[in-house]
């Protein structure tokens, strides 16, 4: 059982009326379970919470006006990740549950349509199954370099797959592409992990559906998947932005500091979860 | 009160084994009410059908083995679109119930991102409201051209904007961009209706968030939106696919028959619908 | 020695005063002489020749008014070429003539500067000289697929290594583009040759510069490359149309005959070519 | 008649052996006549020189081992334009010179066929002529915001039409493109000017073909074309990029300083220019 604890720190400067919408809190998911969390907003600001069914992110809107904006959100959690089996199916189109058809479709980020020969080309020959993901996985990470400077917010899968360079989200984004493209069901998921090298920063990777469960992929190899808090899952970026604003807003600030660490099995069960909010 | 009456047939050479996802019946939707409706599938098949909550589009899939496979969809409907106001009021971000502010994110054919500062150059000094999205829909109108061939399954927003043509869904996926540029909430509805000018094909329609409810839009002009008989509603296009086939294979024929007819107000209620489903 | 007889005809409906571009004539080229030529413009107008002396592409130009347009070229020609070593190397950047740099530039469909990295990561290791060009070519020919209606006038070498399918312009194109990012410079050629399989077209091929020369190389080995009659070359397809139309104009026909054979060699030199031109 | 003193500074840390290509002298051209020029380049290098006859400019290749390279260009001249009519017809293709017809091709930058709709539909109905493509002029300066930032090396006038917003040769792209699809033959320009507002830099304009001559304009109006010192001439920037570098390069320093002044006609003629090259 592994634990973790986040603290992440935005600055805004607010120039004009904005109105902010974060997905910055751990998800509701069977993955990690919280033990503490506080959010914590300056200055005082009514924050409306929201959680997205159909995934577990969880959403926290608020109005702020001209002056500075900071917000904190702490976190503890234990994570508590199966292990994986070594060999996995693919599922049949056909056998695919309803609500996790929408996980095939091209997205904004994800233009599973054009690169269908692509994949098809690179990955059509292999067996089905987990092998072939991790496949996928391993030509992105040998082939895209990891690059900050060549990807911006408008840059798709396939302009990674033609420049071959970029950051996590991109890394993710052509993987989900790459699957979506062999009719394997795929998603964006963000969250907090602990990178050995600085800075930290939120994290993109990428699952996709096999033997009936999402499982974790990451291109990047930056860190143990095993180790993410999860925070936002969904078709690409667009569902999971750490921040939209609506308003003239300059960020002054985002650090974030992650740790983790190892926990001796609990004889007497997880501790429940103590969740605070303060808005100072 | 108007009444509706569809008659789809579609038609496959299925080449080898395929799953196929249609999304061709009327939807669940306050618009519309249904009086009668069919399905008829041969060969016969295994249907399974299921609906998505959050819209109210309703989706049958089935496996189908080589050979032909006909699809036809009959359904009799009455249509009691409320009136609309003179005027609505745009709402403003911050009080937009949470499930509609995914209708503000761009989407694979819907880049409000990359066409924002467009959008606020031709409509951000109008008044905001009702007349705001009439003179998007009215500028699509008068300025993009009516004309197949110049638009396939991967053209968007942007490639419209560009190259001034395109086809019905290519005029509704310009609103949803422009008015999402400018924090409309928009969405695609697909559906049938009555053309005065054969042939009678699916027909996309937009629809903008304003005061507290969708409005639909119709930038083709091609027939009044109070006739429409909705089948799907989505980001965009990616998500109502009237067919979306896994496997190899080729359509046939294409036919659809919409006949629209006005009622006198019932005095006694609208009757029962009686549905029935056949696979012959 | 080979012989090549051509006949190209070309019909337009003209729906107005228009002005036409023709590239249709056999290059002024080393590769292979004219032994006869023949244009034939119906109905009789003025027609103005010009040939851009930077790489022997002759152009014929006509303004034509309303109704049938038709043009017949035939010609008659030896073709020369000389056998190609096995062995070429590249030459430096620094070692390339002046009035060659320019084949190294990103252009309207070879965006050699977006695919660098690509081509660098799939070639880059490659021993220089004629066998990474080959290397280039049978990748080509081996990644894409030969299918019409996956491009049209717009397709660039970017889409082309995306969709994993085009024509033969396009796989020149694809060539021409990951030749240029690995500092070899490279061009398009058009013209005409006999295929196998029928229906005769224009052609288009890259060639590549090694060792002091241009050496030609077709990445859909639908023909061997010295059996074609240059019409055009230039940077790439932009340069080299065979009509560019300024007016309301619809292509009715496009016929051609392309017959090629071998002579023994002619012991008393050429024949001096006889260079006919009709209007009828 | 004008002055211009022009002091140009490159510095670059080259970290292995590297091609350079620049292009940073003035042209032959008649619109301005050189009184002195000095290019120093540190350390003493070879250095070639050429000049592009198509359109005067002159260019220089050297190669660079690792180290600092440092390249200074001076130059005095005198400027002599021609006043424009008031007034200026556009030519009919049918009209233009031979080698004129290049310039209505679409290019790399200038993407003037996805964009011909859009141009006829801004600029088609207004009466041919100067006026016109001062309109064009005109309207870019209105709706393009100048914006550093917004566009990178690969950004086209496409991407400016959507994304309105770029830099000096973002708007001359856009400029060209709309002639271009306007059947008004345009090229990219760029050379040295004054401007106001600091800092100085290379910039970029556009010309047209109007009336039998190359006409000058400037989206950006940030200086008066008639004081332009003119590099290079090209279908786009791809044709005249001030460096071109074919190695692992760094660029240290980039420093230009622009004088201009009035002189009184001269009634004795212009002085013949003294023109010297150091390499030290």
């Amino acid at each position: 059982m592994h634990t973790a604890q986040i603290d992440a720190l935005l600055e805004y400067e607010v120039r004009g009326p904005t109105h902010f919408l974060f997905n910055l809190e751990a998800a509701l998911h069977e993955a990690h379970q919280l033990v503490q969390e506080r959010l914590t907003i300056t200055p005082s600001v009514n924050v409306r919470h929201f959680c997205d069914a159909r995934n577990g992110n969880r959403f926290f809107r608020l109005d702020a006006s001209k002056g500075l904006l900071s917000v904190n959100y702490h976190a503890q959690l234990q994570l508590q990740v199966a292990p994986l089996p070594l060999q996995l199916d693919e599922t049949p189109v056909s056998a695919l549950p309803d609500e996790v058809l929408r996980y095939l479709l091209s997205s904004r980020y994800c233009e599973s349509d054009t690169l269908s020969r692509a994949s098809q080309q690179l990955f059509g020959q292999l067996p089905p199954g987990l092998a072939r993901v991790r496949a996928i996985e391993g030509w992105i990470h040998d082939s895209i370099a990891y690059l900050p400077g060549f990807s911006n917010a408008s840059t798709t899968a396939q302009d990674v797959f033609v420049q071959r360079a970029g950051v996590c989200r991109d890394f993710a984004h052509l993987g989900i592409t790459l699957c979506r493209a062999l009719n394997i069901p795929a998603r964006l998921v963000v969250g907090y992990v602990y990178f050995d090298e600085p800075p930290q920063d939120f994290h993109a990777l990428f699952e996709a559906w096999l033997d009936g469960r999402w499982v974790l992929f990451d291109p990047t190899r930056m860190a143990p998947v095993d180790r993410l808090v999860r925070v936002g899952t969904g078709r690409d970026a667009k569902d999971v932005a750490f921040a939209t604003m609506f308003g003239d807003v300059q960020m002054l600030r985002k650090e974030l500091v992650v740790e983790q660490g190892d926990l001796p099995p609990d004889p007497a069960g997880a501790q429940p979860p103590a969740l605070t909010q303060v808005t100072a």
